[in-house]
């Protein structure tokens, strides 16, 4: 069957897909570098407080068509993941 | 304490934080069209070979600093949410 709307739609979703790929990469980046400095200071990598003030943030811009608890849940499962990387580095960093 | 390397980082996950979720809402809209097509043209909302395809291609593209079972599990996550959504926008559908 050819559907060249279709074929096109998901050319753009592969587009779509690899500039979320980046955008998660870059902000993987950007925590181990957040990471770095929190434990040149001694805090904690985790921080309750914040994560749930960006959640906040990002539901208070969310225009759809995602609900609320979807954006919610995908974005806690960037940071979990995020805090997992910083753990395994960690580890890693501790057995060399 | 004052740390506004710390800072600036913050900020800049914040602004990427935003940009992630424009275009996971943007990925959602186009999601929504495929949907709309897939039923115009009596094809299944899931089709397990294309997103096997697409996370082939996104793993294939993964330079870190996530390893590529982490790329795997958020895009799973987000390919499964963009497909609850259109089985809830259906379902809604149905009811009017």
């Amino acid at each position: 069957m050819s559907n060249s709307e279709l074929e096109s739609l998901r050319k753009s979703l592969d587009e779509i897909n690899y500039q979320i790929l980046e955008l998660i990469s870059k902000r993987a980046e950007i925590v181990e570098k957040i990471g770095a400095q929190k434990q040149k200071h001694g805090l904690p990598r985790f921080d309750p407080v914040r994560e749930s003030t960006m959640l906040e943030n990002l539901v208070s811009r969310n225009k759809g068509p995602f609900d609320d608890a979807t954006v919610r849940h995908l974005f806690k499962q960037i940071f979990k993941a995020s805090l997992e990387m910083l753990e395994e580095e960690h580890k890693n960093h501790l057995l060399v």
